[in-house]
């Protein structure tokens, strides 16, 4: 029986070590959260900090592999457990540097000739200000590290935003990228597995709406030309191979209609393409894979972790499903944090509801990713409509003589 | 956050726990072994034997609500608890008591009129001699406690077998039915769904076929008119409502071509329909919902337990899905058992298997459910020799070079 040690202990992690699970093997998790949710599935679990060697080193003794399920994963401690190389780590730490760091992410994109929107590296403020008079706007300030579910972003809509931000100083240090703003049209996401011997396996494209820059809604397959689909997997693919990967990676996309500032986009029938950032690890986006598709994102990356062969996913049926994520908000729309619930007994009426996923967080706090709901339509304006209704009904008061569970 | 508790840590168990565990819920595990697969996903778990009320009353404790993966659960034990009256126990020991005992099962099955083979009740070796003559061959002997997989059952293929059996006494207390040895055609399953406020889902009807008595092969949907199918359904139901069911019921269906001596058999285009016996819990057969249909089994019992409101199951794709069941026979086909493996490798080749399940259990033994693979098909034959051919694979000897894992 094999162990697998997974840093974190997310939504991410607890639907992995579920993947895992079915496989036979065993989960040990590590977080700093006491109350992490993949926790009451583990075999065994850490709550130390990332920083902790020697809980590290417990932790990578009982294991013999280990992956992680967000790439903000602070690595020195790391470092030295792959030092030892007693321990695969999947994917490698290489791979994490890269994509854990908007400058690296940049400059791989750009030395691999991969599509990406124009941007200026910025590794100080005084740098900034003499490179100022060489941008145009609008544009966005992207921290190299540490940023996720849109923080650590600034938007300059104009010069003089940009020349206040370098007055104001927001930042204690300042290592950045400035990319230009892209006229969005649509995001999509793409998720590769790559396994220790090269087997590659790619997941349907997904179509995903953010809202305050959190994953809203994702659509799988993405309603989109064959011909977009196709130039989207095969960049998704290069970049698997091009980072060596042996794990899953996800490419998220930025689709506009117009060729931008960049000279590196890629254009299919009207439409450019450009990478906008990646993840080494299973996505909230590929939690669709769960029902659209033979196997799911944390089913092949379980299978890589245990030297299983992958299968390649199908897609199951002629039509559409749509995720619709369930933030801490959907809960407080009852009241205070105490009295927080889901009107549960709201998806009798919402038939086209194919799956409830909750994540078991402690508690329910304001665009905090607590749970999602999956539909499915004949067609994607049918799947997207029943997801977000469904949502709504979910967050609508529950009367005191349903007495919802949850 | 709920907490369930299981009674019962084998593969039903675990992959319960999983289908909870992604509704928020923690689980908790009870079984007399220690080596259980599901105690690795479990929050807490308990060993200690089925009669331990000291034991039975923490765990109790720990639990808003309990289920049990085995209908072989002593209930001695359960009832007291239940008298408490704290914790839902669902299905009720009522179904339970009916359930697990094939003498009250038929006697169920006669007084709601539902088809049932010839049968009569056995209470020792005395009555059994007195009601002899009344008897026709072939018939077979089932104890009424203890039975699975063909384990505690008898076939008298002549008088003769009969006499040498009640003369020779193998068994130390005789109580059990004896029922005709109907010319079976076929073998189907069907589970319902039933909550609390008497809702009802009903998943596709499966078709079943089985070695020296354990389930080897389930095809889904299964390949039968429509008519057959609708029968079955109605049947099943109809059983899930009689017996006030809370929770999952399996109905086992025996299809003949001929009628037999039993009155209450149902016809439908030339079949005759026989419910074999019930299983009140997630069945071996049902693990194809986990592939075939939006839900699978093991989602609606959570949802049941967590009040939840269920959703109907429906089918994914066109086609036909099977499942081979993996039993330690094919890890011993590679040698002793501390040597036996898998050899997961010839997945590779064998793409229209679409999932594989290893449930963890620390040693292979023959006759023992190990795992299962899944295979489609765009026919019923193709799926069930895509599952065969997969299974023979996998059981051919691993070479030292390939290294397979597992």
């Amino acid at each position: 029986m094999k162990t697998v040690g997974i840093l974190g202990g997310g939504q991410l992690g607890l639907l992995l070590a579920l993947s895992l699970s079915r496989l036979g093997a065993r989960v040990v998790i590590y977080d700093p959260d006491s109350s992490a949710p993949a926790r009451k599935v583990a075999w065994k679990s850490f709550q130390a900090p990332w920083t902790d060697l020697n809980a590290l080193k417990e932790f990578a003794a009982l294991c013999d592999v280990i992956t992680y399920e967000f790439e903000n994963v602070e690595i020195s401690g790391l470092k030295k457990l792959d030092l030892d190389g007693e321990k695969p780590i999947y994917p490698s730490l290489s791979v994490l540097a890269t994509t854990q760091d908007r400058i690296f992410e940049k400059q791989f994109l750009q030395e691999n000739n991969l599509p990406v929107a124009a941007f200026f590296v910025v590794q100080s403020y005084d740098q900034l200000a003499k490179i100022e008079d060489g941008i145009t706007f609008p544009c966005i300030l992207k921290t190299a590290t540490g940023g996720y579910d849109g923080k650590g972003q600034f938007v300059f809509e104009k010069r003089a935003d940009l020349v206040a931000f370098i007055k104001e100083k927001p930042l204690p240090i300042l290592r950045a990228v400035i990319e230009e703003k892209l006229p969005l049209y649509m995001e999509l996401s793409c998720i590769v597995a790559r396994s220790a011997d090269n087997h590659e396996c790619i997941f349907p494209v997904a179509q995903n709406t953010h809202q305050a820059q959190i994953l809203d809604t994702t659509l799988m397959p993405a309603d989109i030309p064959a011909a977009l689909a196709a130039t989207v997997k095969d960049i998704a693919l290069t970049a698997a191979e091009k980072l060596n990967l042996v794990g899953l990676l996800t490419c998220e996309f930025f689709i506009t209609r117009e060729r931008g500032q960049s000279t590196s986009s890629v254009e299919v029938d009207g439409y450019h393409v450009f990478v906008n950032e990646f993840a080494p690890r299973p996505h909230n986006s590929g939690h669709l894979t769960m029902n659209a598709t033979t196997v799911s994102q944390y089913d092949l990356l379980a299978r890589i972790l245990l030297d299983v062969p992958m299968v390649e996913p199908r897609l199951l049926a002629p039509g559409y499903f749509c995720l619709a994520n369930l933030l801490g908000d959907v809960w407080l729309a009852q009241g205070t944090e105490e009295g927080a619930k889901l009107n549960l007994q709201a998806l009798k009426t919402h038939v086209d509801v194919v799956d409830l996923v909750l994540y078991g967080k402690e508690s329910a706090r304001a665009g905090r990713k607590m749970g999602h709901v999956v539909s499915y339509g004949v067609s994607a304006k049918e799947a997207v409509e029943a997801a977000r209704d469904a949502r709504a009904a979910l967050g609508q008061a529950v009367s005191v003589r349903a007495g919802a569970a949850q």
